[in-house]
């Protein structure tokens, strides 16, 4: 059985040529651009809570070192190193060796390199913290809000959730779900063209891992401001074409979790700019609402004028209920 | 049942006025010191490979953090913030209460603060991550050992060893054990202090999680030097007083890990400033050897002037058994 120290140098040790000391010290060692700020962020996927099982070890890989590129993403900051520490029940190395794949193919695919990490014995368990940069101030948090903004979302969500209904009642394989609602969930692009992009013109960011409303009202909680979605706004055409029934659809959409989408806020002013920024990244953008003034006010205008009531409703990872909150 | 947000409210967030931006964004922010570089280390622990079930929660929670903050001393780096990611099997909220009280009282220990981290459901598993800062140039890695340095050893690796022995025996709690024993197996206290005193005397080094003979081995392969230890220089008398028979004395000494003791070289001219540590620092250091020319020699000179070649006996967490490597 190789030891840990096989297993790092055969499935994990990569060139860092952007550290100044990568994996197989006590610690790394990284230069920081002058003027920037170092974000950092960590997340931790536990078989039976973020996966399934039998889930494909490649595209596992991918998403382990994903979530966390989406988390500076919504920052509008580079990321540039992950750690990863993984706890494995037996040493399958084809398993192993599919998993790595995934976690190097996404660090490529991003300007990410693995600078360092651990291998255990337990049950799966996989965590990555993924360091990059921003130059100083320049970062886009989740408290800048103000009334009057508009309300965007990136690309589609929604596809993560009806995906995973599938994989949880078993049809997922039958050919009737769209290829690219599977790997919404098992294998997210992280919007990091986008979140780059939006730096300047965003007031406020997130990317959207608990679902859309949930996700939403922790912008207006840190921004004190609420929100008015527009009925007639949201993108939930491509998931009712999909053959989800609309109601389904909805819930999805608006309180699916795991899309990774950007849920990102922007002056009236920025519209044009934002608009012309689909094509530049090759990211659909919809605007979907309004940010008013109302501290925590959350509602849904309906295309006859009058206003619903919305509750934030997220994904608890910890409870695995949906809840409101 | 408490959402992961409420949690992480109640046990984990803390004032972070060293982090530009802290717990609850989608990243953190950090600032470094100019002409400083970044060092970062994550270690994961796992409930039946690195500790057993019903370990006090309070010191599992400040030995999650210890271990990587001791990687940062290892270096010579001062730590300055962690993030946390935690599995749990349930929200036992007075487990979880001591767990977080121990990760606290290590944090601030040690000038740490927690910025961030995830907290999810599934078989627990703690995994930190800690950065800090070190003088561009300045760490001290693996591989910088030369002929002719001093090898030196601090305080008294192999308690922790002997402790784990006794835990998994059943023996621990009948008082014959030394409480720094028990105390150095479940809640190292890294040698920080140390560490950064030696920045610029040590040539090379490490911490002591693997066993000593295991991680000499990797400042040897590092540095490409061997090295020749002094059976009389050991400090295997504590080991002996406490109640072990000299032969596992022996072999927990050199063999056992988890004590997070620094091993370094130096050489031989700051031996002087270097002995001078021991009070500066509180700490006992004990040299037990030489750096000798040869690659990966490893070898024990006996007081009767024979040499005994050794083996790199360092302890496999992935295989959870000890094994030549």
């Amino acid at each position: 059985m190789p030891s840990e120290f096989e297993l790092i140098g055969r499935y994990f040790a990569r060139p860092t040529p952007s550290a100044d000391l990568g994996v197989g010290d006590d610690a790394a060692l990284l230069r920081l651009a002058a003027g920037h700020q170092c974000v950092v962020s960590t997340d931790m996927l536990v078989e039976g809570t973020h996966f399934v099982a039998g889930t494909d070890p490649r595209r596992l890989g991918w998403k382990t070192v994903a979530v966390s590129i989406s988390d500076l993403a919504a920052m509008a900051a580079r990321p540039r190193w992950a750690t990863l520490a993984v706890s494995l029940p037996d040493d399958d190395e084809a398993w192993l060796g599919g998993f790595a794949s995934g976690v190097h193919a996404c660090c490529e695919a991003h300007g990410v390199e693995l600078i360092g990490g651990d291998t255990t014995r337990g049950p799966r368990n996989l965590c990555a913290t993924v360091l990059g940069e921003v130059p100083t101030g320049q970062a886009v948090t989740r408290a800048g809000a103000h009334e009057g903004d508009d309300i965007w979302i990136s690309g589609q969500p929604g596809r993560a959730a009806l995906a995973l209904a599938r994989v949880l009642d078993g049809t997922s394989a039958d050919g009737s779900l769209p290829a690219e609602f599977l790997e919404a969930l098992e294998a997210p692009r992280p919007r990091l063209a986008l979140g780059l992009a939006l730096r300047g013109l965003a007031s406020a960011m997130l990317d959207v891992s608990d679902g859309l409303l949930g996700d939403l009202a922790h912008i207006l909680e840190r921004s004190g401001v609420g929100a008015r979605l527009i009925d007639g706004l949201l993108p939930l055409r491509a998931l009712i074409d999909s053959g989800a029934d609309p109601r389904r659809a909805r819930e999805a959409l608006l309180g699916g979790g795991d899309d990774y989408e950007l849920l990102f806020c922007a002056p009236v002013a920025a519209r044009r700019r934002i608009v012309s920024l689909c094509d530049a990244v090759a990211t659909p953008l919809h605007r979907i609402g309004t940010v008013v003034a109302e501290t925590g006010r959350l509602e849904l205008a309906l295309d006859d004028g009058r206003c619903h009531p919305l509750q934030p409703t997220g994904f608890r990872h910890f409870t695995g209920e949906k809840a409101d909150n």
